[in-house]
């Protein structure tokens, strides 16, 4: 299957960072920008995004619509799509590539097969794919094919073969060894400094041979401003482990974790700006808790 | 102050370690076994430490008692102590050794001062202290000085300062950055041979660089055998976080974790037999899942 014409919804940091990789070695890649602010506009238009002006027209365009949304909003799109297509009497393939439960795309993959829609199962594992940047795009399901065609662009397609959920439920296992562990280490920093204990934790993390320069350098002052996204993301990850007879406590604290990240304001800032180091991030979060040190 | 005798309660792997530490460099050592099995007689004997009758007996002879069971048990054995200070008329200091959260050690403290016992709040970080090892005590409290007495033998105790909750709050936090994250990986390695991806979460983590093997070859082996003991030091981490108003939940899923462990025939193995291995930590995690790969 050779796919010319893609779709994508919506042009977030992600989405836009694939529409320009597919725009870049030729793909027409559309979207359809209705509602949307000037910031979004601007960042399609500067990813070589053609904006068209409905989603009936997206779906009649689009051999292949990615789905690439915060969570919460994929079951939604997917119902949207899949009255367009009945309506419109189109045919796209439809690839959900968002962090969402297995449970939650076997249901999506329920409706678009209802509308006729061929559906991939998909997830991005890694940042948004840029040159020289290694980003991982699984898919699984019966025909993979379109979204497999989009690998001439050089966007790294790997299929996990012909079960819905696959795909899924690798990026909710790997988020929870990356995501919810960063909760873990937010919360016990936090809880240390709310105690007066993070010296002494210090101290004792280099007696103990316990290297945190990675957590401290690498993954607490990015977070922030993902937190409000990743809250979502943990439940999906809860819903998976309950799904398979495994607790959901861990990452629905992991959410809670997240969410109270998201009630401060170092939850607006953006990748453009410079991430707060680890020391205002504890600061603010264990101020927030209303504790006095 | 300079202490000659010292009650332990009670002889299990670490209170038996702390025992035998003390008895070889001339602490009179002593310990109440009455109702425990042989095997625990033998330990304590290997330990060089001393049966006494009763614990009344153990308080009067004792200058300092050091508190080393399962978290659970922690608050009965400081009751049981108090009542007997009191019968006795002798006053003992008394350090709670044990993996507890600083609103149950300043519970404890009350106890103990109402029954006018000098207290002292201590934790255990590392493994049970041999020759070699290092294993550190911490302790806070207004008068420390009969615990910190005991690093002449070698035990390398460190005070945090004179707030009953400092000692207990550290090891809090520091647990919660091993056992805690021991937990989440458990779970998202059985959740991931549970939905048949295991293989591909390995590949995917040598792909983006993550290294596991500290994980595989460290952390797994060594829990099941623990995994009962923790389950309460998992539900005390919850207290500590929920008491600065963090959320308790990723602790309470750590303690769901280890009782799903603790359930299996794996945690009847003994420090004596070899540790299982990682494969099989999984294999019979996941069969008890009840679920079909």
């Amino acid at each position: 299957m050779k796919i010319k014409r893609v779709g994508i919804m919506s042009p977030g940091d992600m989405g836009s960072a694939i529409g320009k990789t597919l725009s870049d070695s030729g793909f027409d890649v559309i979207t359809c920008l209705e509602g949307r602010g000037a910031l979004t506009h601007l960042r399609a238009k500067e990813s070589g995004m053609r904006n068209v002006q409905s989603v009936d027209q997206l779906v009649t365009e689009a051999e292949l619509i990615l789905s690439v949304l915060v969570p919460a909003e994929a079951p939604a799109l997917a119902k949207l799509v899949a009255g367009s297509v009945r309506r419109t009497g189109s045919h796209p393939a439809y690839a959900d590539l968002n962090a969402i439960a297995p449970q939650t795309v076997t249901k999506i993959n329920a409706v678009m097969n209802k509308a006729g829609v061929t559906f991939i199962d998909g997830v991005i594992i890694g940042s948004p794919p840029r040159p020289g940047r290694s980003t991982r795009i699984y898919c699984s399901g019966p025909d993979t094919s379109a979204l497999e065609s989009l690998a001439e662009s050089g966007l790294d397609i790997r299929s996990l073969g012909p079960k819905v959920g696959q795909a899924s439920g690798l990026k909710m296992v790997y988020a929870a060894s990356t995501k919810g562990i960063t909760a873990l280490w937010t919360e016990l920093l936090v809880g240390a400094r709310a105690l007066g204990l993070e010296k002494a934790l210090m101290a004792e993390f280099k007696l103990s041979g316990v290297n945190i320069d990675e957590v401290l350098k690498g993954r607490i002052p990015s977070m922030p401003r993902r937190a409000r996204r990743w809250v979502g993301e943990m439940e999906e990850i809860a819903k998976t482990f309950e799904g398979v007879g495994l607790t959901p406590r861990m990452l629905l604290g992991a959410a809670d974790m997240y969410r109270l990240v998201g009630e401060t304001k170092l939850a607006d800032q953006t990748s453009r700006e410079p991430d707060p180091t680890t020391d205002k991030v504890l600061q603010v979060l264990t101020k927030c808790l209303g504790v006095v040190k």
